[in-house]
């Protein structure tokens, strides 16, 4: 296949927490870290499109998935580049041939559920007909390697709490995982980051990452919007430590997206789509043997 | 003083949770709960204005107070009904006057942080040096009070998860308890819930509610719009069980809000204001004497 043109992309991170002077229960002044949050206006050809509040670790690659999650770049390299400048709080977006129509497809707004991004344009509902997710299946072993993945991973929640997290697997295998102020913020980066990986394929070229064996994880909700971007990005799994809402399983159960909630140590609750679970009832009560 | 002129509203209430059937780690069916969640469309005057997702518990009142801390309508008397319809996911709200300008003040689009109705319109952050909160102390052992009373609240959150819960306080004591699947609607309803509401003043008359013995309390996380909405209110201290984050602290350092994070049990942090607190160390430390 021919080679992907890809972004030029700033690379803008800044830090992540900052210490403040708070009061605790015994009157004592106590340093503590909490997170970071800036306003980063996204500018696509001159034109402001939404301001973005984010923790800032990965900016260009937020804005990126953002554009791609908000269905107004339909690939990857339509995007020429992303500069983001912390000085003046502004992603520049440069586009290769502009945007048809952005006027109409940033007029309507739902707001929605979930943290961070509430706000999403146009009808994404109306696309959720035409998504297909890939046969795949996982097991409960590798359920399990997720959960226990992401208590391990380092984080700014385990040092400031206050943020999301969202991760990205291969089977079991993290591939990246991120943390923003809002869980949106969040999964649009990680949507950003996979529209910029090649993946070898079978003829020994290269090709746009697969999403069949992937599986997206969250520490938020698993509301509609969560599980919307998890099925535009045609990732079949989508597994958190929260529950999930009555739109997040309609839509899951509609396209056909595998959920699982409360997945905590050995515990968890598949919502929708189990036949792509491989149960391994035995691995939840091996557990309980070794405890007794 | 002269009678307020209130608006007329529906009732439409609907379930709050429904029953779904989830797999847990040893393959059972098993029945779980889950929080509701609506799309209500908000015409205000045959104008389609926005679509929220809500719980559901009282969608006239999210309407009301949407309406007002977007900053749409500037009294409570300016508002002349508000008809929800659950049978088409509609709110349709009558205006006495109509809303001047409404095409420009709902035309800029802000993405924040936090759960629920990220998007919010207008400058919001440029009314923030107009608001002066009046001085209001608060003691250690009603912060207690308040945690305490939430403890022991009923509530969807217990039974389904997945939603978050605000209520206000007249200092210790509870007035008014919302959960929504956003926390945003909940601090929103409340705000519609306010306006309704009529005190007796010192002379033997009505007057509206005042904010200055008030605490807002949330379950979710100090950002910057929960902040904000706080002190569109008035209403001088915000609680929560949650950290806070940098906007957060910034906005309620600048309006001189005092926010208290990390409140569970005997522990809190105060972040900001604490010469708004009337510290008792000694409750704190009187758990450890009994647990010692």
């Amino acid at each position: 296949m021919s080679e992907v043109l890809l972004p030029r992309l700033s690379n803008a991170s800044a830090p992540l927490t900052r210490e403040v002077l708070a009061v605790n229960e015994f009157g004592e002044a106590t340093s503590v870290s909490i997170p970071c949050e800036r306003p980063l206006t996204v500018y696509v050809d001159k034109r402001e499109l939404v301001t973005l509040m984010t923790l800032g670790a990965c900016p260009e690659l937020l804005v990126l998935g953002f554009l791609r999650n908000q269905r107004l770049v339909r690939s990857v390299e339509d995007v020429e580049s992303i500069d983001v400048d912390w000085e003046v709080g502004a992603a520049a977006v440069k586009t290769r041939h502009g945007i048809d129509d952005i006027e109409a497809r940033t007029a309507k707004r739902v707001v929605t559920t979930g943290c961070g991004q509430g706000s999403v344009f146009g009808d994404l509902m109306e696309e959720i007909d035409q998504i297909g997710l890939p046969p795949a299946q996982l097991t409960q072993a590798q359920v399990y390697d997720i959960v226990n993945a992401i208590r391990l991973q380092e984080s700014t929640y385990k040092s400031a709490g206050s943020v999301h997290g969202c991760a990205l697997f291969r089977r079991e295998q993290m591939l990246i995982f991120v943390e923003d102020v809002g869980r949106h913020n969040a999964v649009d980066t990680i949507a950003g980051w996979m529209w910029l990986q090649q993946e070898s394929n079978p003829e020994g070229g290269l090709q746009p990452m697969a999403s069949t064996d992937k599986v997206f994880y969250t520490t938020g909700r698993l509301t509609s919007e969560m599980v919307i971007k998890s099925a535009q990005m045609g990732v079949p799994f989508a597994i958190s430590r929260s529950g999930i809402t009555q739109m997040g399983h309609q839509v899951a159960a509609q396209v056909g997206l595998c959920t699982i909630g409360r997945a905590t140590n050995r515990h968890f609750l598949c919502y929708s789509s189990p036949e792509r679970l491989i149960m391994q009832p035995e691995l939840a009560a091996s557990r309980m043997r070794v405890v007794a």
